[in-house]
């Protein structure tokens, strides 16, 4: 076989487990080196070593009231009755040096937080006394110690305050600024290069060429790093060229700390990435992919001078579940943390296969759905960047397991610590009205949209997989919109709620230089439309215009469809046929009027629809779909939608206008 | 009533829901303004616009497989039997430009990842091929759309990818890189400026004078508004004086957005911060207090420029709950984020009395006892920094209710995201092999190790609320160590597991300057002694031999300990007792030879003693402390220790040597 054509053969794939016994058996892991920090700027960071305190805290005898520090034994036998009598022969406010001595039959005045002065040994509260002039009528007795916080009670002078190794927060900085620390010891944070590799990627921020797609793992790893509280170094895109790799590769091993490398898919550039990573060593490559999926490409070389080099999958998604699972321990040790991985219950949604003898890791949605935390596995291995935006954490099927089962429970590794599941799905129909609702709905709720089309709504609805579905779907018999569907579809589980009206109608460019005024047109020759998807109410719309034009015109409509130059051209929402129209990718499609204006393009009406919210009948009395309901049907919320272009409010939005007769 | 003698009066105390709608319904509070970031430093921001995408990812139709491109009707009827014929005209790698066209009867070679040609609809795999040459015989049909993504099936041009908002993480920044936005518009963060007041507060790393104690709540408060992600402003300490106060809420006010003060515990401080923050009006203070225990002192003040000032209460731990409850709900207002606290179930280790008609705050420390999280309330309002180190988060006793009974389930409201209960609990007697052993357990094992002194341990282990105590207490009439004590104090729930002998001594200062040889010595005029806490083994210890000495002088062991300058000074642990005669505090005082070591004393030596750990029964089978018994007795860990000055390690180290007869 010749060097080009070599492929990787992927032999002793290792476990997770495995995988990382030969790292730190192979490469010792520690902290790579230590640095002062003031404490105001220790947020986050780790102690590099043990504090003892070097004072007692408090460091006096200290008030714990305001009222009169006072010998104790003086008190002896004071009540309401019979008050003892006092001198007093000082005030001591909190702060205060230089205290008087407290002889038998004296006090002083003393404020919270004072301290004790010599001869005192407790303190009556203010409450209990009476002051007249330099005389003191005290009501009660004390005891030795009574309203009194001893030296060194807190915290002893020689004490272990915090520990080696423990992350600094509010607490923590608390701890070191009561024992007089202003600066500490902390461990330096570990350089975390990054390289992403393939000769597709293009970098944000500059012009894609045919061909190319952006780097998204240079990012997502850089943030993956941060999160651990390391500090990434971006070294930018290598593409399949051996000098390239190689003096990347290099230059990364001498300002880092720790070299992650991704990308790859393709067979030339992972030969090439695996003859650069033993060069480095020995002892070069000492992991040849793990048995994980996904996860086979991932490789871990050491150089010779002990630093490791991890190279992850090219699917986002993909990268950051095995840098979750081999990157954070790695990061831990040279920090001198824990993985702290945080990790919800929920039940599965839908069945999930195993990976026959390999373990298998899917991302998952989370979805509260009042009823518990339901997990949606997504597909890993697509590269789809919405399986990044809808994946909250991933699932671990062991190797042993052929498949989870719907409603089996599961475990979810989330990939934030800061993730809380959100408690309202609006998954449907596409609308704007609702793009201005959400930001507009109380703290508590956490909405999360998912734009499908009405039917897929109508289906997640049935399914009880979303609280609210925005539906716009006409009948072609009736022209009635929505309520038929219920019936047809036989959505027995939840009620239709009144929604509004928006005006549907061709979006076309400003000035509309290709004519456009009616459906017929539509299959002029010269003019190629964007249609959404199946399932879209707009779709369901527009081919039922087009249905009327082939009866008149006594054509099928499989064949007139046939004749629209563009009719397969597919998109999920109004603003992205808007935004088509806008950028010449088409002359013309069926959008309502907002998205028109949006883009600042022509509109030709067509009609009004009517836009309303299918909710599962156990949703009603959720608490973010009460929210919900409460603000369609505020003023405020009616006021700010009738600014919207080609919408209208009907007087019973917000009401119940169908439920299923069960 | 004079100017000077004025007390604040608490008049129309809030609850913190009031407090928060009056705040609201007062002064806006929105997002402090906007900045853009290059998307590699987003790392936690706050997204200041909607994001809608401006290409089709992925912006081509796109092979998902290495194979060939073909035209999916040129491979109907193809099989294993029945290949069909078709001519390569070129070979597609990642990121190609320039395509060649793809005629009926025509292939190319592609990659996964690389654009589909013109005239192409599908992909066939490598493996269900094989090339001769020019010739490439396809053994399996495809359909059209086969092993292809196709442009912007993933997101759509003109797509809502991300929600003005978002706080942006690994996910987040990996959508606005696939959309190739290299900058991004954030929130700016706001600027919270944080003030300390009070005579008594110096700056940690200054030295503390006479009366005087160190500033915490500017640290604590400092790190808990970056955990928010705003931009502490350290202001310093302001002291009693209404020039000082005044200047410095005025230069506050215009470098900030929000400003935090804490402390003014006595009454003269509380009086001038209210006179000041009147004057910042109209409004000026619009809240007086809050219906809470502790939170009485928080005062709200309004500045003439509808700035918010928040006075928080003085004592550590006090101020970081309210922080929680009034200040975090503003921060994320002014981050467009919400307040996402973590809450952990767990029951109620002890009886918490509510504060009749207030809402009570209780911080409280968790203990993970492997059957559940319990619950530690910890006094609140003693000001105790040992507070804070124990306290993982709060718990809330409504108004209404009279008290929370033992065994009660509380929701605990955590200080910090990050938390993860200790699930290895080590309470008792404070030993420095201890110190030695904790950083050597392995990664899963959270340990948290309280130092109350060998009898404390023993409590502990007695109801439970440990794993490990650690004992050396020797029995007056016997000699015997710690088994004694088990079957005194009844401990049927634990076995006693072997640990190591430890050397005791005095403790005097290097070239023991008052020549103190003996325990007869300590009675001398001139020698100030420190003593251990009762309950330490220690103290046991020191008073078996006094009371020898006492037998032989004939005299009552009170009698002669009244003689000892310093029995009553008291301190916690070893270490304490070293520092103590280190620093001149004390001339002699009993230890382990480990901690004169520590540093650099001397040491006569007194005995060996058996320094044990009691575990109850239940937690044998616990994962920790299967590992906590298991590094006891590696070979590892024996090796170190014997390096410890002082110490022995016996042969059975890590054996059961006792078990209650039940």
């Amino acid at each position: 076989m010749s060097e080009a054509g070599k492929r990787v053969i992927f032999h002793e794939l290792l476990t997770p487990e495995d995988a990382l016994n030969k790292i730190f058996s192979t490469v010792k892991i520690e902290p790579v080196g230590v640095e002062i920090v003031k404490i105001e700027d220790s947020y986050g960071r780790v102690l590099a070593s043990d504090i003892y305190s070097r004072i007692d805290v408090p460091p006096f005898d200290r008030s714990t009231m305001d009222g009169f520090a006072v010998r104790a034994e003086d008190t002896f036998g004071a009540d309401e009755l019979n008050p003892i009598k006092l001198r007093v022969v000082g005030n001591i406010e909190t702060g205060a040096e230089g205290l008087p001595r407290i002889n038998p039959g004296e006090t002083a005045e003393i404020a919270t937080g004072a301290p004790l002065p010599p001869g005192a040994n407790a303190v009556v509260m203010v409450e209990y006394t009476k002051r007249v002039g330099d005389e003191l009528l005290v009501y009660r007795s004390v005891t030795p110690g009574e309203n009194v916080m001893s030296a060194g009670s807190d915290v002893m002078m020689g004490e272990l305050v915090l520990r080696k190794c423990t992350v600094i927060r509010e607490r923590e900085v608390g701890l070191l600024a009561a024992v007089g620390l202003r600066e500490v010891e902390v461990f330096r944070r570990p350089r975390v290069a990054i390289i992403s590799t393939g000769n597709e990627l293009v970098s944000p921020g500059r012009t894609l060429s045919p061909g190319k797609i952006y780097d998204i793992n240079t990012y997502t790893i850089s943030h993956a790093v941060r999160s651990m509280g390391a500090e990434p170094v971006i070294m930018g895109i290598v593409r399949d060229d051996i000098n390239e790799m190689r003096n990347t590769i290099t230059k990364a091993l001498s300002v880092s700390d720790l070299v992650l490398l991704s990308g790859g898919t393709s067979a030339g550039l992972a030969d090439l990435t695996y003859r650069v990573l033993d060069e480095i060593g020995p002892p070069g490559i000492i992991i040849h992919g793990l048995k994980v999926k996904p996860g086979k490409p991932t490789v871990v070389a050491v150089s010779r001078d002990g630093k490791l080099v991890v190279g992850l999958p090219g699917y986002p998604s993909s990268a950051l579940m095995i840098f979750n699972i081999i990157v954070k321990p790695i990061l831990a040790k040279m920090l001198c943390t824990s993985v702290d991985e945080t990790r919800i219950r929920a039940r599965l949604a839908i069945r999930a296969e195993g990976a026959r003898g390999r373990r298998a890791l899917y991302p998952v949605g989370l979805v509260d759905t009042g009823h518990g935390i339901v997990a949606y596995p997504l597909p890993a291995e697509s590269g789809a960047i919405s399986t990044l935006a809808y994946a909250d954490g991933y699932i671990v099927i062991p190797e042993t397991v052929e498949y989870l089962d719907s409603g089996d429970e599961v475990e979810v590794a989330l990939f934030t610590h800061q993730y809380m599941p959100s408690n309202l799905y609006i998954i449907g129909s596409h609308d704007i009205g609702l793009d201005l609702l959400i930001p507009m709905l109380p703290g508590f709720v956490r909405a999360r949209v998912i734009n499908v089309g009405s039917m897929g709504g109508l289906y997640a609805v049935k399914r009880g997989e979303t609280d609210v579905a925005g539906l716009h779907l006409v009948d072609e018999e009736t022209g009635q919109y929505n309520i038929p569907y219920m019936v047809k579809y036989d959505v027995r589980n939840a009620v239709l709620v009144r929604g509004y009206m928006r005006e549907q109608g061709l979006i076309v460019p400003r000035g509309n230089p290709k004519n456009v005024n009616s459906i017929e047109d539509l299959l002029k020759g010269d003019v190629k439309i964007v249609n959404r998807n199946k399932g879209a109410g707009t779709r369901f719309l527009l081919d039922i215009k087009l249905k009327d034009v082939a009866s008149r015109m006594g054509v099928k409509f499989e064949d007139l469809v046939k004749r629209i130059n563009g009719y397969y051209y597919e998109v999920k929402t109004h603003t992205a046929v808007a935004a088509a129209v806008a950028q010449g990718k088409a002359d013309a499609g069926v959008g309502i009027r907002a998205a028109a204006a949006m883009y600042g393009l022509d509109f030709i009406p067509l009609g009004w629809e009517s836009y309303d919210f299918a909710i599962p009948i156990d949703r009603l009395d959720k608490d973010s779909v009460k929210a919900f309901l409460n603000l369609l049907r505020s003023p405020e919320f009616k006021e700010r939608l009738e600014k919207l272009p080609g919408y209208k409010v009907p007087g019973d939005i917000g009401s119940i206008i169908w439920r299923a007769n069960t």
